[in-house]
């Protein structure tokens, strides 16, 4: 049986290195002719920017990217850009700081250089998003992709080992997800797959290391924290091509409207999602089972979740019993049709109690 | 141990289907708002280009583009795209039609859109080549590459089954190559890994069809052929960021100076070069082995070699022993660096000797 199938591959340059931060970025700057530069931080990306200000010719410095890019931000952002000429906007951060790049682009098609400090992948994507009220407006445009990507393990090596695990489970919901997701296809599989072995074997690394505390220095680790940030590219690219799945739609209402933590709440929802798609997806369930080494799929999700001492149930993250039939209807609303299982109301609400409680998600690979 | 690298991923849209000729062609001209388009076909292409002629806007046509791009043939199409004013380039063929339409755009920068029937990958590349007098000239640029490519599962379903295997074994060559070429990179390989088990599945299920016979319809090999496609891009795209390794020099001194058959001596020449580098790059040797699923990669690759019935033996494509020596001299003065497994001159003998008269790749396994 042939496929059809369409895929566009994003055109992006990208640097892995150890303390290749500034000869890089230096490199890329000079490439791009740029000669007035807009250096985007996030807070805990301070001391790195210091290093990039040493030796780009810095037109104007933004500490402090705020999540979710509000919109006030995103104006303010601009009309400096605007008022120093920037001809590059260079990002270092997570998602805050490239994303607050990519909403001066959208406008001014500045060309941005990312430099990711965490794993969210929003750097090799197209999209950006943008906060007004705590409302979130989201797009797609080719302005917003970065033109070069640079991964500098030495600037993981110092996040909170806490923030390694729920960033990295994070990146490989991105390629679970992408797997059923309406654009799903067959070169985004190939990419999403390499992306979650490289994530579980990163993670895998990380946690076996005995110095791996909260804030210490994984220098010892550095090979587990790159393949963490070559499955955050991979998982990133692949997300951005097949789009929004089943889980993701799940979480965005989840914290969308209880106002759930992030990457707790990924985490939570993942080998539910992941049980509930299983048997109706049997070759996606080999490819995961093989990427994440377990004998079956979800034993290989639940074993990764226990190492990373990963959160299992919305409960503890303060989500309401109460809410949770409003929840289920509205999840039920968004279900992707490209889901490989059909998913009714009693479904969702099956699906989300069990999330709530934390109860054993492979209940939910048979219809009751 | 981290890993420093860089990698440049090419933007492009491709589309794969059966069928779906003038329909993905179509919508792509419409998205480029072309008005004016050259269609360019290799003379085994008329066909699908009077279809294409038929849904497209047509200010001229050519026919019958020829292999390795003779320089006339490219001042000619160039002088008539202007004349024309061409804002659109459609390439039909193999190699010969879509090196004619990017020796156009590598001056005009006009749009190109390629829809190859063979498996040769250069839809995938940004690289150029031209032959003035019998050399060929090369050359990497963006403004050739493809800005989307279409595959239509119905016009390789005609293709002669010897060529169906010969341009699915040449394919392959590039996935190998990859994996030890100067531009070997972590993502390249995970194309080109994927594009092995594509090209592999593919072939075996091509060759496994008992109507295979030459120049007849494979319409119920659709898959298998669908396999090969997808794969011919994966090894195109690997190919175009990791570049020529061992493999490719090798078959560019046999191909340059000897005059012998482009695909044939490939399939010839991949197995002892395979041989010869497997000891010195065993995690390149598993990946191979698992993506041909064979015991070993060089008994995976033999094996296939076996099914398609690739030859075996340089002095059967007309090489002459005295020329033995002086190849292995050029051979040797070509040897990438970055080849896994160093080369000295009587290795180079050696590995040609070999592939000469068709003895086993194996006995190269290892140091005499």
């Amino acid at each position: 049986m042939t496929r059809s199938f369409s895929h566009r591959t994003l055109g992006q340059r990208v640097f892995f290195g150890a303390g290749n931060l500034t000869s890089d970025v230096g490199a890329e700057r000079e490439r791009l002719a740029a000669r007035r530069v807009m250096l985007i931080a996030s807070s805990s990306a301070v001391a790195a920017a210091d290093q990039l200000g040493d030796v780009l010719p810095v037109a104007h410095r933004y500490d402090g990217a705020r999540q979710h890019v509000p919109i006030e931000d995103a104006h303010a952002a601009r009309q400096i850009a605007a008022e120093v000429e920037a001809d590059l906007l260079v990002c270092v951060g997570g998602g805050s700081a490239i994303g607050l790049g990519k909403a001066i682009a959208l406008r001014s098609r500045t060309p941005l250089i990312a430099v990711p400090t965490t794993f969210a992948g929003s750097e090799a994507t197209n999209a950006w998003g943008m906060t007004r009220q705590g409302r979130k407006t989201t797009g797609v445009e080719d302005a917003v992709l970065p033109s070069s990507v640079v991964y500098d393990v030495d600037l993981v090596a110092s996040l909170p080992a806490d923030l390694v695990t729920s960033s990295g489970m994070n990146a490989l919901a991105h390629c679970l997800d992408s797997l059923w997701a309406p654009g799903a296809d067959p070169i985004n599989e190939v990419l999403a797959v390499e992306a979650m072995r490289a994530l579980s074997q990163g993670l895998v690394q990380f946690t076996a290391n005995p110095g791996a505390d909260p804030g210490a220095d994984h220098g010892a680790d550095a090979d587990g924290l790159q393949q963490l940030q070559q499955g955050a590219y991979l998982a990133g690219a692949a997300f951005a091509s097949a789009g929004s799945g089943l889980h993701h739609r799940i979480c965005h209402v989840l914290g969308g409207t209880y106002n759930l933590p992030h990457a707790q709440t990924h985490a939570v929802v993942l080998p539910h999602v992941l049980a509930f798609n299983l048997e109706a997806a049997p070759a996606a369930g080999a490819r995961i089972a093989a990427a994440l080494g377990g004998a079956d799929a979800l034993h290989g999700l639940m074993q990764l979740g226990a190492r990373v001492d990963a959160p299992r149930a919305l409960k503890d993250l303060g989500m309401l019993e109460r809410d949770l039939e409003a929840a289920a209807h509205r999840i039920h609303a968004v279900v992707p049709p490209s889901n490989p299982r059909s998913m009714d109301r009693r479904d969702a609400a099956r699906l989300l109690r069990a999330a709530w409680s934390g109860d054993d998600p492979a209940q939910l690979r048979h219809p009751l």
